[in-house]
């Protein structure tokens, strides 16, 4: 009885990607827009997947409310409504492109969970541009 | 040309999560509002995925219609409009979890599917909390 | 600088159409598969509404995070996870249809608004069938 | 034959509400987490709504094409990936909230269109906040 | 208590965008891509919009099933998996705009609907192209 | 650090469902509406996946504008506002079912991407029928 429990969350936060080891001109070429000096922002959408047995007791295979409320206290809390470069220590030294930052909350979120449990995290930027991780 | 093809249906139902083998407390404390003695309900969206081979005469895995008709006889007719714990056989020693109700459905399905093609099934009970089984 | 700003809210319940005066055989012709004596359910997806002058001060016709905890305190605690016919004195005599229930929304939410705001409600039942009051 | 057509288009930016005339304590409990110092954002979805009377010659009451280049033009390439408050003369002296973007865009669009047509703006700063102008 | 009831249908159709006055190079220059002489096609979403008094009896302005059937027997299936252009007679000599289809489908409705009863149609030719008649 | 990228596009074409070694009885029976000699049409949603290592200068696994760019030349331009069965040579001796036109933009994307790189294929005919490949 292996199952898939996903949960949706959201955040809002700014960004702005840039490699400090490049020149100007080729964080210009390689990340256009959103090298903005000055920072835009999205609408970022969440899915937290788990994977693992049914527990025939509850039927659950996790509380979605225990999974939502952690997910608020390790990411939602973390990012909403932040800078990602300036006020995240996640993101300080790291681009905070969606592929980082989905890795990033699949570590924030893996220790908190069983250890017979698998995990996943989709990361909505947009509509049309998501990321998965791991694939 | 191995492909998958989704199918799309939705149903309405009520339903109250309950452990008869618990204490009134102990319903109450783990499922909360949803333990409700007189029931609330749900629109459910289901997505039945068939996995298999091009048919090289039609272009399709199967045909959508019939699948679409499949899922209206073994699962919208059985729960649409019904009190998932009164009204069905399947959830009257079952609790009506999401989890449990995505594996009912792959039991119900299952038999009427060519045996070289695979089933999965994905349920959203709310827009935010959903399930797929197998995992 | 007349705006109009939207806040959408969704809860679960359970319902049934009937009505008292009618013979069963009438309320099943009526309202069908919706008159089943054990409930069905939906996820209702809310949409207030409210319509005024930009506060200059502010940038805001009203803050939504209050007009969110308005209709929290109003309209969710209140039908949340309930079957509305049961648990609910808004519909114990009325029939808890589509067009009832986003008219008692609007009689709930309109004292706790300033005079000089309009209120409107649009409430989902399913994705397909929706309803807006006043017209 | 009076009909109205709506555009839908996108774009991304960050922002901070904030008054000046305010003292620092004020602005966190007036905007709360939206008065960050160093900014949030949202994928704006905006949509342009144009009224008036069919042409018989061509069916349309405008081009699409032609409307969907004017947002761009007007809206999109000033405020895609940038960040409102610092990037925009628009907003370099009025508080990004939804309701002044949606007057802003409104009265950006308004001369680029004819006279005997009605122009209205809906712009959606998440899925569950929104606003219209004019209302 | 006039309330507003929204019903959501859809259907799968070609056009072609033509004025058989115009030269080729002028239908060309106007209608672009959609002037393509093999058609191309969309799935239009259409919304009936119903205005009127609830019925105090039912609860009910409009019996969403019969509303249902009613645009199913007057729209789907006249236009459904058709050639709007060479399929049927509401377009043969009219430009099968979505602002002609909305105001064709309202035209097609009408007489079916009593006369104290307002009727408004909204048509998505795309996800961004949305239309409304009348406005 | 093995990521997977999506990005969404669309694009509008009629098409017919037929098979030329059949009879037109026969053509009938199997694809129903589908086979309408004058075609019909839809609003083909496209997902493209493509999974893979980040690479940590840009914290991207591809350049999503460069990964849309090459879904617009490959996909778009060739199908967008087209006749599939008649416009295109890839459609002129193959049925264009949802689980074709999925494999046929899996073979035009994937010359196109690094050999590290796997591709996969999610294209929705409409909201409810989908298909994806490889499966």
């Amino acid at each position: 009885m292996r199952v898939a429990v996903f949960r949706k969350e959201h955040f809002n936060a700014a960004h702005r990607l840039h490699n400090p080891q490049w020149t100007d001109e080729m964080n210009q070429r390689v990340f256009g827009k959103c090298n903005n000096i000055h920072y835009h922002g999205h609408n970022y959408e969440l899915i937290v997947k788990v994977t693992g047995e049914i527990d025939p007791r509850t039927g659950y295979l996790v509380d979605m409310k225990i999974l939502s409320d952690l997910i608020k206290q390790q990411v939602i809390d973390r990012f909403d409504h932040k800078n990602l470069n300036l006020d995240t220590v996640e993101f300080s030294n790291l681009n905070p492109t969606a592929e980082n930052i989905a890795v990033v909350i699949w570590q924030l979120m893996r220790p908190h969970l069983d250890d017979h449990l698998e995990l996943k995290v989709t990361l909505y930027e947009t509509e049309r541009n998501f990321v998965e991780y791991p694939a």
